[in-house]
């Protein structure tokens, strides 16, 4: 497999100015602004796909933004691997703490700088890049499939229905997706877990216009502090969730379980440091693993609401606001979860107040059985380009749709994922690694090979 | 006085129009962009009072904004009225819940509609054009002082020491002052007391950076989290702040003096609606009018952190903020408030977060003798114009410098203001009744006239 390093140090830097001419469209999937930029982005995957060689190529349009569809059949009697990843990224801000433009991609200290250099533009193009590579090298083993959808960041609302209406289309042995990270390059690890995530917005409205804090103050209630009152008895003091039946399906998971889950790599010391904080705080009898890999949270994403700009404004305002997500465990349902919090929430809200609940996007967690091929496909291609093998772990991020994969297309998903914890995804100053980008590169073709070996059952 | 009627029909439009000259100026004392506005309304200023009949006029720099001086001494043996307001207004967002833009004003249903159309442009202009009244009639019966600055709606932290500086520019036998309401034109009341203020920000840091909700969520303390439950925490179920020695130097106000004020009419079913409340709140034992005259308050004038656009990011902020501010009464002390609200919050602080307190401003609160001859010339005015005998009542409001006032130069402030609790100030929609502008114009120089014959002995 010498073919595989030569080719990528031939390619390596058209490699990086492709992935950079993607990065530079700034595909902000939940800013409605960026509209022409989901399309360009969807465009560039198209002529992407085209170059590396699929056969096929097709965007489709959705009720949201498109899917770019490619593929590439060899023979109808090999195994289809598909390939998912996503072309929107996050929001930018706050864009002030950036140290360079997050569209304007930059190397510094050997890491790519960018919005979506890691999530998941940079992960996703290194699929490309494989088969790109895998084609013109004439070292394709099985058929492909690539579904690039815009709209994971808020929610993949719309690719279960396309799913639903292209089974025939997406037939395949495995899902691929790099959109997970490993503990480091010479840790390797594969994800194994994901949470699922239920994610509300709550606005509290007081009286009907803003008010002057002096005149009203202290006879109208204010509906900030309703609001901090209301997500404050959210959390208890062991910071468990007090919302009634929240647990309720939480599947408790296993002393030995969890003493196998602690022999991961783990330097809290460093883990602290890292993000300058005297202490860590979380779910009581539990570690930060654990807190991370097998517990549901809560989280306040967003709060806003009267003056926030310099100085001072003396308001009582109308209404206030906050974005707050939860992220679930396996067997726990977010739409159920997203109803007891709506009803909880609106228990919570005292007569003075008004309080509106919306559902903004959710997903079930998922967990992948180590016992199949396409994971053991997956950890033998690590072993073989890092030189261990890798750790299975749980991550505390959610990619909603993979859960759905296997409910409409009946298909397990691999999440073979090159991302590292410093990469700052969803963060100012995110980072990819060039290693990282080059060594995911230099994985997939091995995977590919023994995925097919195996399905052939030649192993 | 049939000169003052005939004075301001013959002269209303053109008073309207240069009122609206001066509120054309975005003069947003708190938002740096202004600079150059605030120059501007303090030369509108110059130019107005030298038009009016001012023989002395003068910008005298500061720190901050410029304060400008006017004077027409017509007899050293007269006494002398020091007219105080301030040329500059509260911000304008949320701007889009203005109906039509904040400084371009316009009359509608017999309303000025505009930033500052009330506070304090409108009601401070109407003393430049009842001075202008007093000097074309040849009625001005005493001396008359202008001091307009351009920064009370911040904290009017540099009038104070130009007090200091010019002690004998500024001498006078009251300053009257027009930046408070009545309960209405058939019900003329006349402020006899203001909180006072202690507004502060605070700032919470969990991690050093934006982290990822779902990787880092659960195991890392979130500041918008940690915030809800400080914040929370300052007020207790029945309404009352619960910083330690909050409460200790408020006066109890007696019985007697409580049932004298329930006297004042106050419609609460009507308040409510104007309102679209279903319900108030405050703190216990107390009226809704005792709740903002008497009692000290805690609101929340503004909350921030994470991501607040629209649609959704899981991101686990670094930091949260908000802007609280306490509304005080007399014999409370603001700076002891604020040392008080930072040691607090500070021990109310986990160890998983660092918290920074700033204090932004504040003032004392203000108590006006009723046996004076300013407030007996001040009722005696509105008495002859609106018919009816005002009621003192006290405002829920601040003017901080009121109390520095008397302690600097000496000398006692009238409240004889003209606002109506409808005139939405410091909100979207601010407005200003017509007819409230002009019965202003023809009240204050009964104010003169009264107070110059009770001065003298006459009455």
């Amino acid at each position: 497999m010498e073919h595989i390093r030569q080719y990528i140090d031939e390619h390596k830097d058209r490699f990086l100015q492709e992935l950079f001419g993607l990065i530079r469209i700034p595909s902000v999937s939940s800013v409605p602004e960026h509209k022409e930029d989901m399309l360009k982005a969807a465009e560039y995957w198209r002529k992407s796909l085209r170059e590396a060689g699929c056969d096929r190529i097709e965007i489709f349009p959705t009720d949201g933004n498109p899917i770019v569809y490619g593929e590439k059949i060899i023979d109808p009697s090999l195994p289809t691997v598909l390939v998912y990843g996503h072309y929107d990224v996050m929001p930018v801000d706050p864009v002030e703490l950036w140290k360079s433009n997050p569209f304007k991609p930059e190397v510094r200290d050997g890491k790519i700088f960018a919005r979506g250099a890691d999530d998941d533009k940079g992960q996703s193009f290194m699929h490309a890049k494989a088969f790109e590579l895998m084609v013109r090298t004439k070292t394709l083993p099985c058929n492909v499939k690539f579904m690039i959808e815009g709209e994971e960041e808020i929610g993949s609302a719309n690719i279960a229905p396309f799913c639903t209406n292209h089974k025939d289309l997406l037939k395949s042995d495995i899902i691929l997706v790099s959109d997970t990270g490993m503990i480091a390059l010479d840790t390797p690890s594969i994800t194994v877990g994901l949470r699922g995530l239920a994610y509300m917005q709550v606005e509290v409205t007081g009286p009907n216009i803003d008010l002057h804090s002096g005149i009203f103050g202290g006879a109208v209630a204010n509906p900030i502090n309703a609001l901090t009152k209301m997500i404050a008895s959210l959390t208890d003091d062991n910071g468990r969730i007090a919302i009634p039946g929240f647990y309720e399906d939480v599947v408790e998971i296993t002393r030995e379980e969890r003493d196998e889950m602690a022999k991961a790599p783990f330097d809290e010391a460093a883990y602290m440091k890292s993000l300058a904080l005297e202490e860590l705080y979380g779910e009581a009898g539990f570690t930060t693993k654990e807190r991370t890999g097998i517990r549901p949270t809560l989280d306040v994403n967003g709060i806003w609401g009267g003056y926030t700009a310099e100085g001072t404004k003396t308001v009582l305002p109308s209404k206030a606001y906050a974005k707050i997500s939860m992220r679930l465990v396996p067997n726990q349902d977010y739409v159920k979860i997203g109803k007891l919090f709506e009803a909880h929430f609106k228990t919570l809200a005292p007569k003075y107040v008004k309080v509106k609940v919306d559902a903004l996007h959710g997903g079930q967690a998922y967990v992948s059985p180590m016992d199949t091929i396409g994971y053991k496909a997956a950890s033998k291609a690590v072993e073989t380009v890092l030189g261990k093998r890798p750790i299975p772990v749980r991550s505390g991020g959610s990619i909603p749709i993979i859960t759905q994969f296997e409910e409409i297309l009946g298909v397990k998903t691999i999440l073979m994922g090159f991302g590292l914890e410093s990469d700052a995804i969803h963060s100012p100053n995110e980072n990819y690694p060039l290693e990282n980008f080059y060594k995911g590169i230099e994985t997939i073709p091995y995977f590919y090979k023994y995925f097919t070996e195996m399905y052939q059952g030649e192993l």
